[in-house]
């Protein structure tokens, strides 16, 4: 049985994880490489991934020469996404990029534009959501009618309140709290509106909670965004990095017959405790508790779909749509202002009424 | 508009919230006179109800000659409510009794043979558990077919954990756990089954884990007991004076084509508390907090009986048979055996197979 | 005992219910009058109340002059609240209105004045969600501290879904979306973060999903709206006529330190009911199923504010603040533009940054 | 890297998901055998496992000879556990055996007895739940005294019902209920409790509500039992084959302090519908679905244990004492009697008081 050559690009939290799930949860494929700048990641995978039979490069580059080598999952830091992509797609290779594939619009719509240039070639970028067994249920479940038009979104990401100075950090690079986080949200939009939905208009208001230094880097601690669009439906997302539980990852799909919700009530497990307090149950703490299947998931369909020659689960047009949004919602929050688009995705000066 | 002209006998924690009921949710009764042998008890009621026009009395029996009266409540001690409630009933008084009718089974016959001779008059004893809203939704879903044929009955009454020792103290009058606490799970198994459920045998089991002094009194902090009935039902019943997190009073009444649950997700009200330690929510800490409404449904439908003459929310003979079942459990709990009856209530060595 | 003289005006649904609670549920009160321009009402008023005792009018002027009356409950259409209000109060009458004073900014205003002018009398505008026991125990643990500074506020005023028109029909009077549904979640967000929090911007979407008649009058059937305040909070709104399962009415407050949420799963009661399709509850089918009791409360404490002349529970002056917000947010929402206001509520063209 | 070279015996449902766990989810184990007598079992293992390099046996004992051999996993029928077990251990070859090891105490005590003699071998009995996460975080809380000591469990296991006849057939071989399904609430009792919990006595009652035919085979179709330990704690099970909505196995462990509850409110997965008739969510339809994850933790750690010379993670004795108890209480279930036992175990006539 012929396996998917892959290498990972990238050994930090993600990466990692990327790694094993190809080396180990994935029957399909083979990890091959690894390759990471930094000595103390390479070291993990020497001794992590080497008795695998894993190569591993400190050069992202060299990596890509691996003999044999038929894909690349790109986990490293984001400002180098978009870049590695593009090597890659012109190296002949599948990609699976971790999400965004960049915080700039043209950026993000250059790597479109090298995949469309290789359409031989399956381009993936993770939004994981899209391969969570719950949302697959919402959405099949819309799908068949069970709520008539959704025709409001609700949706949000909002991370456990980290009172390391973490998230000032990170603000540096991440594009702003609607391009890291809410840009899920966005994408689990197009899927459910379908990617021919066309912004009409954005508003958002932010606030700086717990962390007014993130106002040095434009940014906010807690956001609320507004989008509509010009068939008739609207779509608001909440971003927070605030949450005193845990992590916080639900959406409200509402029809015009019914509603769907995805995790409004969370829970780690299904275990509850009784105490003198009352009745308690813990919550996952981190995306990556509440997403773990779903990256199992979304390397075996990439896997899938590079062997089998079929679609990849989501369109790359998406990835790109769900930056723009992104940007629009974190210009309308920083500016002040609401910002109108007409039906082809021009912006213009006000909505046509 | 004629009132029933209305007394309370007994002044205690119930005794109180009954007088408030009758004087003031239940716009057809009247509350014309009290009485307590309890000096303290008394002084409150002159200061609280005095001013409503309520007369006072030390003596039961002084009471039961108050001019016009229509109706006694008998919320006093466990002990005299059988003695109170048959001289009401000479009296020519409807009869509103706090469960039970005695902890004594002959005791309770008598009560019911007391009223049987004078059936004109309306006498109910306070179960209260069949005024609640969300039993009798279950009890009408059921009547309508919802769950067929209701076969297997899970239920408990819970009390939260008292480190006072009242338990302890309360044992030697309480009749045991069964009697005390069960003896509302039985009355719902007797509503569900229908009164014409025969028992056929029951078993129990019983531990002390908090409070090893009810030994003495014949009594344990924790039961399960069995019942299965002639017609090929069972229901089994946990009762437990340990609860940390409050009051647990929770039913499932399981059918050949569905389930029924009530509160088995106990909660004090609709909110959740999000903390670093997970979702929280309070429960109620008594049962009179989770069954405050049905106490004052269950004094105006005493009420509407008595004046329109129609006939009593829930039958007397039930609440004797209910006293035979608590007591037949608690015989197996202490005297460790399983005991049968035949289908006349009989008691037998064996069962018939 | 002296007990508060009170009349009720207009006997639609929410009149009837009104004259109830005061005529058999508020012990302290006693009702003694109602009027209503509607013969079947006065019909229902005759048959239900006379035998209570209660005068029956037909001219609301004429109930003013009943003798002894103390207090008035206005339950009559919106179009008459405030006119009836500020007669009331010339007559040295105490006040119970129903939400909202007023469609308009300016006559709402006129009510405070009225009523400013007589700072002897007590005059509530009666936001039933203020004495919901489940909102009071989330604003105690907030005064509490058990969420850090509260930050951003979700809440939301949902309707069932009515295929009859209804909605419609209602446009006209209600004052749009955000006036009439809103308006509860507004007065919520200046009950948690003060009546001091002044408002920096609005904006506001909105869509016809199921209702598109409402476009005639300015009116959507489903609505989301932003709030930003100069303190350095948010608050965010949705307002549907589309909920398939019932009322749904929810709110999270979101504090430093941790959240809130008020019935964000909501039940009509305690069932559930296991079916081959899963596991099933029922919601409250209206907003008077979910907020029965509070509306009694708001009898009882109107009255003790009125018979012990203490403070009634909300200032008059939030319930015009709550007018001149919603009216923004509809405003917003119709002219699809941003909205500003400068610390001292002054609108102005741009936000200061 | 050297992996567990690992057979499995048996290709019915369970046995194809153990030997796709073992090929395709365990990183350290290599599937290289499989066996099963039925041919279209053996049809799918040569066009599923055959391109990943497994051999294919028709005959378990030919299987046992497969070179290079060293563990192998019995999920054949009931009847042949036990035989093949012991076969596997003579072959020196560590076992993974499906529960039960047989319905037969004796037997069951043949192959503890056989892996006794063989120490260096890793023998495990296949109860999925201690492998589950809910159940391990529950144990976890318990043994760092959460709940205080442990002295109350509940726990059920029941089945979805299926009107195909297929429990019928079934019950010819099951051992009955309790030793079918309740197996699994006894192993958890002993894992909670600690293997040292000494029986007390039993008891049980059952009807046959929906299946009179299980009758013939001296089995009921929901069954309740009672367990009595000397150390004053009890167990109480419910075992069913009737449940509307799916698979519902639940646990409560009520302990001094507190309480822990596992499952209570089962769920598919995050997914809520509001629909007209109220909120849904749906269940797992059978106990595969809410085990999944158990089954592959169970497979690595199996593996681990033999690949680390570790002890397996429950003793083979609490798998023999499982079977013990369950077939005691299908003897309280069909004799209709109490039985006690002291506390070396051996039965006795009337409990010691």
């Amino acid at each position: 049985m012929a396996r998917l050559q892959t290498a990972v690009a990238g050994l930090g939290r993600m990466g990692k994880r990327h790694a094993l799930h190809f080396a180990e949860q994935t029957p399909r494929a083979q990890l091959v490489a690894v390759s990471s700048p930094d000595e103390s990641e390479l070291e993990w995978a020497r001794r992590r991934l080497g008795p695998l039979g894993v190569t591993v490069y400190k050069n992202y580059d060299d990596m890509l020469k691996h003999e044999g080598l038929q894909a690349v999952v790109v986990a490293s830091a984001t400002a180098v996404h978009a870049e590695q992509t593009v090597k890659a797609i012109e190296k002949d290779l599948h990609v699976l990029c971790e999400k965004p594939l960049s915080t700039s619009i043209e950026i993000s719509q250059s790597v479109l534009d090298a995949a469309n240039r290789k359409p031989h070639l399956k381009v993936l970028c993770g939004f994981s959501r899209r391969f969570d067994a719950s949302y697959r249920d919402a959405f099949a479940k819309t799908q068949a009618g069970t709520i008539g038009r959704p025709s409001v979104l609700r949706s949000q990401t909002c991370d456990k309140l980290d009172p390391s100075g973490f998230f000032v950090a990170y603000a540096q690079f991440s594009g702003g709290i609607f391009v890291d986080c809410s840009i899920h949200d966005i994408d689990l939009t197009l899927w459910f509106y379908g990617s021919e939905a066309k912004v009409k208009s954005v508003s958002a208001v932010g606030i700086t909670a717990v962390e007014p230094d993130l106002r040095q880097f434009n940014d906010r601690d807690n956001a609320v965004g507004l989008v509509e669009f010009h068939d008739g439906r609207i779509a608001y997302f909440y971003a927070s990095r605030m949450m005193a539980a845990g992590q916080e990852d639900s959406t409200e799909i509402i029809g015009t017959k019914g509603k769907l919700t995805v995790n409004t009530q969370p829970a780690m497990n299904l275990v509850n405790i009784y105490e003198s307090s009352g009745v308690r149950r813990e919550l996952p703490q981190h995306y990556f508790d509440r997403f773990r299947e779903a990256f199992v998931t979304e390397a075996r369909e990439f896997t899938d779909s590079c062997l089998d020659d079929t679609p990849v689960p989501l369109r790359l047009e998406d990835a790109v749509q769900a930056i723009r949004i992104g940007h629009a919602l974190q210009e309308a929050l920083i500016g002040e202002k609401k910002i109108f688009f007409d039906q082809t995705g021009k912006r213009i000066e006000k909505a046509a009424l």
